[in-house]
């Protein structure tokens, strides 16, 4: 591998935890984090959340019809943050970019780039998001939910955003994009909105997780329930189940790689570090490395959120139908998979179903896989790779 | 899928726990447990264990002048419990009784098949297994030795069965076999003693980890030791870190899985289970499943023994040299690999490398890939798939 590789893998490393970044322009496209509030929301279970907040940012520029909006949907641990900076001084940008910009694959000289927070955001203590959920205060209580908060599906997290683009008096979407979770809510809303949404490009995504991907997400589930701090979700105030998030943290962060990064990022340490093999209490780097990142992440993350959260990837099926086949019939828009080969998280298998059945259905659907030694996270470290696929897919009827 | 398949996946079901199990002969096979013990062992660390008991059992009968000898190394989970049964009563056999016992690929009428519980085998409670670890009581102190207990290697492992073999007066051994933890042992036995051994089967093992598979390693020990009842290893007598455990067993449990025989057996509870939706606090039976599977497994486990066997499986590298290809370089063996098709938590990439490794040096390697929906733990369910193949191997030379 050549050392400019290597390095670039090495500032990666260190760019991980809140987001990966790149450096492609030098006047950096600035945004800014704006909140949209909804009152009495009803969840798609027919509950009522009192209150909605969200924080939503924006590149480019609205045109007078508002027919240019390009709404970008965030991944499991993400945010609203999907390009630019907040401030000119940040270290990181936002994580797509790498396609997102003037004169990128999302040009934000044409189009109105939308991106907002989802309900149940895993950062919560992350001063730049804004999102409802357990964690937050409950208006009728003055208490934070807790689990007597609904449990929301990504439908929820769609109509949340419905709600947002309305406010806006935005009635047409020219593409939905999104990484994984994110590529999950482009298919929903292509689904459950099908005569607004002219393009949907879900990268690294699914219409139906396997059982095997379920059950993963259970297990990322179970760390935290069995943390007895988790208390049935009942630790506001208290001592919070840091360790079992940590724990979960852990197979979430392992989850989303593939071994080709490892094995490059780690491989001397495989040779030199010879103290795990004298001491049970002696760590791998890469065991380190991992604990670290997950203590970083739990430190802004809320347990209960990773649970909502979790659940809603988990039980997610594109229309929240008896079927895959139902929830795609309604779908107008001309839509663009883009998996990851080494993907182990969500492995091909599933996007190629999703595209076996749109085919067989007759729908306009291309597919397109993104190379790379990361896996699912290729989806967003790698997804310059069809920066040309994606341009011509945008700007194309 | 035929009805009868689906009736065999639901036996398979209720007999995973302790061992898979088939009842192909009308005359049960049967064993007895034995002990072997050994004083002042000393590890490849350089450390003294005063005493070492290891349990064994074995299938036919050893010839007069003891040339008819296959080892059988256990799995992570498993134990000395191969084949057969140790009371006619019993409800199910030993894990590779499909192709172990009379006119079977490993013909117990030929044969005679000796098999032994490792160090620090993880199930240090179960009252048919005889093993020696940090749970194990030090006689110098007359307490248990917790992470005091010198870290042991697959070396180790090797080294007691071969004190085992000289206690037997067994000079050579025409097979070792075994799959994944018992593959790498089998392995280790060519590189380690390779004039002793003729012959070598590994079943869904590697000649070293990836850096994938370590961190994954790494994830199922972190969860141990972020219970705050493990406590340094510290827990005899007082609370043991069951939370953790089970956190660490589900990933253990799921690791060894394939969507295929996942999604066959819970894909009618995808489309009718709705109780996910409803609550934060219900599960999907897959979930509940999973939990009852571990917390099984836990209750006959010790939470320091799980983290000394993974560290084992962790570092191991053919030869415990610096490299791969110095460890393979003494075999002499023939040597059969068997990775399985579908295998997530090994992938085939290990046995490939291997086995071109093995090439290179001009090796007498085979290569044979099992099919099967259940992924890694083919290696044990499916492997009566490869009878013809093993029994051809063993036969000929």
């Amino acid at each position: 591998m050549p050392k400019t590789y290597k390095f670039f893998l090495f500032i990666l490393f260190f760019s991980f935890v809140s987001a990966f970044s790149y450096s492609a322009s030098s006047s950096p496209l600035l945004t800014k984090k704006q909140r949209f509030s909804v009152d009495n929301f009803q969840t798609t279970s027919g509950k009522i959340i009192p209150r909605v907040d969200i924080g939503w940012e924006s590149y480019g520029e609205l045109s007078a019809n508002k027919d240019n909006v390009i709404l970008i949907a965030h991944y499991y641990s993400g945010t609203s943050h999907a390009a630019g900076k907040y401030n000119a001084t940040d270290t990181s940008n936002g994580y797509w970019d790498s396609i997102i910009g003037p004169g990128k694959a999302i040009d934000t000289n044409k189009y109105f780039v939308l991106s907002s927070d989802t309900l149940v955001n895993v950062n919560f203590k992350d001063p730049n998001v804004i999102t409802t959920g357990p964690a937050s205060i409950n208006p009728l209580t003055r208490k934070p939910y807790g689990i007597s908060f609904p449990l929301v599906n990504v439908r929820d997290f769609v109509n949340v955003q419905h709600a947002l683009l309305e406010s806006l008096d935005i009635k047409t979407l020219h593409a939905v994009a999104g990484p994984s979770m994110g590529a999950v809510q482009a298919l929903e809303w292509a689904s459950a909105y099908p005569s607004m949404v002219e393009r949907v490009i879900a990268v690294v995504g699914y219409g139906e997780l396997g059982m095997f991907q379920k059950a993963a997400f259970s297990n990322w589930a179970a760390s935290i329930k069995l943390d007895p701090n988790w208390n049935d979700g009942d630790y506001y105030g208290k001592a919070e189940p840091i360790n079992g998030m940590i724990s979960s943290l852990r197979q979430t962060i392992l989850a989303a790689y593939y071994n080709d990064f490892l094995q490059e990022r780690f491989e001397d340490d495989a040779n030199t570090n010879t103290s795990p093999k004298n001491s049970i209490l002696a760590d791998y780097t890469i065991d380190h490395w991992m604990q670290d990142a997950a203590s970083a992440r739990a430190k802004i993350s809320d347990a209960n959120h990773i649970l909502y959260l979790s659940r809603a990837a988990e039980t997610f099926r594109i229309g929240h139908g008896n079927s895959m086949r139902e929830g795609i019939a309604p779908i107008q828009a001309k839509t663009l998979l883009i998996p990851a080969t080494n993907d182990q998280l969500l492995p091909l298998t599933l996007s190629k179903n999703l595209y076996k059945e749109m085919k067989a259905q007759g729908k306009r659907v291309a597919y397109e896989e993104i190379e790379g030694p990361f896996g699912h996270l290729d989806g967003i470290v790698s997804i310059a790779q069809k920066s040309d696929v994606i341009k011509d897919f945008i700007e194309t009827n």
